[in-house]
């Protein structure tokens, strides 16, 4: 098992990284105020895991009320956050309760916003179980709902008391979701550690195929990755903004094609890919660093171009996107292969010739 | 105008009180991130007050979006809430917006949870309009909302950036709240200040007057002394407590009589009264001085005696009740006039007889 400690003072937090993770109740209960636990989880994941971690936590003592919610994005909304908030109630869990999400990265937000409102915040645990999860929501304490007129418009900075990343789970994800998740462990390598585009380049087979042990080193070096970030801008004023590398690009992308259509990594692969192109044309990256970048995004069998949705609509789009401030779009490019940079200096001729370059 | 500083730390905030404040958009154009603010009223106080508050907001240059929810405890739940963020979406505000709680706790209450959760966190000013929210939710950073199962069981704690306290807003509120709202002063001076016993002695008539130079002492004062318990123990562990003097005697009259029939402040009336009295039952408090703070209340025109639940009843609601641990009844009583003390040892026999004594 692999330990990483997330520094956030009086918010700190260990994210504990293996095989087999999540029957070793001994491994929860030194973090519960009480034996009492809630677990949120979904249809989807439920069936396969809740019982290996209910059984384990009962058998260690520990009270175990389980939430089921329906599965998807579409019900990241109030309405099923309240199921949380009901099922709490009714269960009579007080504020020593400790919530567990166990599930990808709608449960682990609407769990920890919950955990957050919950008699105005009670502890929680992360349990990933998609590797998007595991390297992104695992580090970073964002917590949210949906709302119908925006994503993510409803929530709360909210750090876990605990994250269990058991990357045996990951061989019950769907085929597509592994790769959606490696677009951002891809995207990890590209804008802070070139050593770690090597590797990726040497392991992918191994990712793909499951290979725990390679999958536990990954989910170890993103999440450090991340926590380094955003332990320096906790507030998200600068360098925090690395982690969009990709992004503005991939928001059109996932709006131009209705939220749903390409996964978010499925966008953030082409929206990346555009970045380096656009980078290239800045004089930053070689045709060989883009070249570089496509064939990694390739090799995790991710999408390397956008969708044909014509230039102007992608340009459109990006202009809607939260990270356009004043008029000017502020770009994260890179400056090598492993280091990021905000540009907001690319003329709007040399972002539609990256979009060109990389649509179909 | 009086200020007080709540000093807590990087979160510190002044309370300004005095009248005639809601009109000097000065006061609060130095709190803005930008000139953007969303004001959240009901459909009570919004027709007298919020016109006032915009059109001096305005003149100042900043751009107003008002949100009028429908008055009431009814109305402290989701769906409400939800009216607030709906209504930020559609006027586009974004996270530099700050929002404006303009009314009572209600008001105050959602607003705060609303911001604290609206993008993950926005800056917010209460301009509190009733006297119990003017003494009680100024201080304290508690948000919250209502759920079915449970009062306040959803929300955070989260500090305002300014509170404005208008006394002059104290005309138009009815009697019968101005006098709640006097239930809470008392037992402030109860727990922490006798000399303020002896000023609520000789001012209670020019309080109930409306005198505006006395409602600001007041405020202050009051402010003051939860201000003092509340930074001595913000996580809510120990001193805390002392503001619940009268509170778990109350609850059980609030929930006995159907929520809505007492207000809040007559069953603290009258649970104070009763925690008096057991007080003297177990020594601390002499015969004079329950009837001292029976005739103050009196004199306030709040009740003093509890509903005839009868006594068992009573005990039944109050073992119910959040503050009963492990089976013993914890209760705040008073060592004397003017110092609280939490007891966790008063005899059922004592508990009944006090409930007896003080209940129709």
């Amino acid at each position: 098992m692999r330990t990483l400690d997330v520094a956030l003072g009086s918010r700190a937090y260990p994210i504990r990284i293996g095989h087999g993770l999540l029957s070793q109740a001994e491994l929860i209960v030194p973090y519960l105020k009480r034996p009492r636990v809630a677990i949120v989880t979904n249809d989807v994941v439920g069936p396969i895991y809740l019982e290996a971690l209910s059984a384990s936590l009962r058998d260690a003592g520990v009270a175990v009320t389980p939430i089921v919610l329906p599965d998807g994005e579409a019900n990241k909304n109030w309405e099923t956050l309240n199921l949380i908030f009901t099922g709490l109630l009714e269960a009579r869990c007080e504020r020593s309760v400790t919530m567990v999400a166990l599930g990808g990265g709608v449960i682990g937000d609407m769990t920890g916003f919950a955990a957050a409102a919950y008699q105005r915040g009670v502890p929680f645990i992360q349990v990933p179980t998609t590797l998007l999860s595991q390297v992104d929501s695992s580090v970073g304490g964002k917590t949210a709902i949906n709302h119908p007129l925006g994503k993510n418009m409803i929530g709360a900075f909210y750090q876990p008391k605990l994250v269990l990343a058991d990357v045996g789970t990951l061989r019950t994800l769907p085929i597509r979701e592994l790769r959606a998740g490696l677009a951002e462990v891809i995207k990890h390598a590209l804008i802070r550690d070139a050593a770690r585009v090597d590797w990726l380049e040497a392991n992918m087979d191994g990712l793909l195929a499951c290979d725990v042990d390679l999958l536990a080193e990954a989910v170890e070096w993103n999440c450090r990755i991340k926590a380094t970030v955003v332990i320096a801008d906790e507030t998200e004023q600068g360098e925090r903004a690395h982690l969009n590398l990709g992004h503005t690009f991939g928001h059109a992308i996932e709006t131009g094609m209705g939220y749903g259509a390409w996964l978010h990594g499925e966008a953030v692969a082409a929206g990346t890919i555009m970045a380096a192109e656009l980078s290239a044309r800045l004089g930053m990256l070689s045709a060989a660093d883009v070249e570089r970048v496509r064939r990694l995004f390739a090799r995790a069998g991710l999408p390397v171009a956008g969708p044909a949705l014509g230039v102007d609509r992608y340009v459109d789009l990006m202009r809607h996107d939260k990270k356009v401030e004043d008029g000017r779009m502020r770009l994260i490019l890179l400056e090598q292969i492993g280091r990021a940079v905000i540009r907001d200096d690319a003329s709007l001729a040399d972002i539609k010739a990256a979009i060109a370059a990389c649509s179909d």
